[in-house]
């Protein structure tokens, strides 16, 4: 593989409360996800988000949550229906859509935040939920899917363009799947390992465990983060990494079909 | 003048709280004003008023106000730059038009909610600001103003096309405005006088004031209440009158050009 | 038994929207569970009730719930660890112990709302965070929990003084605990019914499942709601039966020691 | 004098959200504002807070705002009745006063925040909302006010102990108030100039005007912020020069009366 996108939550600043280094990661990445004011972010912050994007080439996704704003949409919320979740999916999409507008930069991609996510890989009935959402309408938004799980599955079930993602800072256990967090050795610290690790994975197409197994996979995207000054740093040692190896970085509505 | 289109407020209930009588009002006007999760509405409110407006054959409008769900958009916040405005309502139409995209009902129109509506009666910038977020990106939202108010020169001079509206429950002055709510004889609670007045108002294409000036308007559109009984009544005998002189009752968009 | 108390939920409603009939409930009920700000209530609402408690002799009490307006606190939040939920408790009884020292009504008893009362009943640790938040610093409210949970285990460690709770509306298990609302007969909706079931109850101080199997409890309080025509009813009814068997309602202060 | 109070916001970061360097401004004040959870703050970050603030030496303060934390309190909001301004004040004491009764740490004063702040300065009624927000039932917290506003006026009035406050980054007109925001000249970034500026204030008992019109004022405390690297800095050359000065630096409670 000659090309890879680079995908970052961006956005997440609300009101006076400021969340992230957005301004460096949009000189790193390809694609931003951008937070839809339920978890964090706001309309003036969408709106400078996609300005900022736009101008520097970066794509622009819808990256919606959980209605829980001190949570951060992190909080797992148990008992909301399938359904109900697929319309505070609409409703944040389309409001980054309407922005969009606006911007005059396009939303090519949905990936779901946090908790949400998180209980959408498990669970089939809320990953069809992210699916739905992202092709409402004449919506047809690359869907964002860790491979492996159910997103992927409802993704692909109900046709839609899936770019597969590994993550940059974590472990993979022996299934494909990530280590737990609650685990040691969930997180990746090291930026020159984690940035070796990754350029490997797209180039072999294949996520490697803790144990050492190798997992094929199909890899359209990397997730890095930007909320810390560490963070940043091992955004800009995967970025350097792939451009190393002459891959190049690309938003995924470039090659994702 | 023989038809003319009723409106209300509705969708403005949020999580386990009720707001107006909405299945009542469905039935009385030709146009639903729905709230978009600022001042009031969440999205799964807004998804079942957009599918019982489609049911029963009612114009869809988007009804975004200030970000301020305690006040219920109700409070005149100071301070904030229309250009910032300008960004809060394109997120609330834009979450609606995401809505009534899932739900296949169109939005046709606009109308500012509350604070945000009264402030930008006579402020030319926020007005300015209601009118772009109307005609963002390729969106040409018919646009709800008082007539005689800076709302209504800021449509004309954007080109949009504007929807004349008079209320059924206020009395204006000799200058054609709503007598302040802060003075006596604001209100109308009589149904029947109101209905009577309505009737006139929309034949004669004008409104009488409370000492009996006569100023010429055009009346495209009559805003009604449900958030009562007596609401919900004084709805109903407008209805009633309108369709004892054969005036019919029609959503805006089938006639506002 | 000669006397009871009677308590229900109130001081629900939120700036514009309204909950529950509390005008009515306050001339049926002895203690009030006021809701804090946080799944419902606002300072004005808060205020507003502590006043006509205090008017009608009614006792009021702390009805703290999850950080979740939208949800009514009803969604089952997982992940808070329990020292978190005990801050988030404390300062919910804070603010309201606020509002009645300058109301000049105290309060005297805490109860857990929705889906962190659920949790806490089968979670000892959640339990244990109510405890300790109703024994703040000086605090000592008495603590209103259903026999045989975790919350009234929780209490008798803490050494509080416990006020066991029946449901009016509820059918028991032949452990003794609540039919869950998942399941049929879960709830009861006869008026009549209900009454008479919860005066034996009092006299019996036992709870009857639903296949008859009788279980002894200390039944100080009962639960009665406000928020439809039909609870209303079924708590005016209840009254009535108390009254006609000579038992006296009484706030639980008055005899819980 | 020989000694005087420095004061800065604090504990309003919310959720995941930062805001402003608590842990460094805990080393330089002696006074902290602590965000109730309205404008800012949130149970945890006050219990955090208080925590800190004990360790530190460091006095408690209430510093409630206006219910609006997308505007973080600073924007103007109209209409709010002056009696139910006082009850959101009087929830978020007792709310902070229930966090300080489990931390062991005592709340002794109270400061409004940003608009709220602004508008009590000149508004008679506000100004007093405030005040007796600050005596409720037994409480009787010092009352920090900039002298010459109405709020001092409310608070002498009341018989509050009030606490005069200078502004350590803010320039003053000849009759002794805050240059306003939107002139030139109305904040001072200059870190020694604003140090020795304070000193002399707090040896002379006087704020000096732009124009040099010196302007006799007690001087009991002095604002200092710290949301920013800069500020943090300002703060730290305030301290050391009043130090040079023999000046001590004492939590207001040690000296007001």
């Amino acid at each position: 593989m000659d090309r890879v996108d680079l995908n970052s939550d961006m956005g997440e600043s609300f009101g006076a409360y400021k969340m992230g280094d957005d301004e460096a990661m949009l000189k790193i990445v390809s694609s931003a996800n951008i937070a839809c004011g339920f978890h964090g972010g706001d309309p003036l912050v969408m709106d400078h988000t996609l300005r900022e994007a736009k101008k520097n080439g970066v794509g622009a996704g819808a990256h919606p949550g959980f209605m829980d704003l001190w949570g951060f949409g992190r909080r797992p919320i148990q008992g909301e229906r399938p359904a109900d979740v697929e319309k505070m999916l609409i409703y944040q999409i389309g409001a980054l859509l309407g922005m969009a507008a606006a911007v005059g930069h396009p939303v090519t991609h949905f990936k779901a935040h946090g908790s949400l996510s998180n209980m959408a890989c498990v669970d089939p009935d809320l990953a069809m939920a992210c699916a739905k959402a992202a092709r409402t309408g004449d919506w047809d938004l690359i869907f964002v899917a860790m491979p492996g799980t159910e997103l992927e599955r409802a993704g692909e079930k109900l046709g839609l363009r899936v770019a597969r993602e590994v993550f940059a800072d974590r472990n993979y256990t022996d299934d494909g799947q990530l280590v737990s967090r609650k685990l040691e050795g969930a997180m990746i610290h090291d930026a020159t390992y984690a940035a070796e690790r990754i350029v490997k994975m797209v180039k072999e197409q294949e996520v490697v465990s803790l144990t050492g197994k190798r997992v094929p996979v199909r890899v359209d995207t990397i997730c890095v983060h930007g909320d810390s000054p560490s963070a940043v740093a091992m955004a800009t040692e995967i970025r350097k990494a792939l451009a190393a190896e002459n891959i190049a970085i690309r938003p995924m509505a470039d090659f994702i079909n």
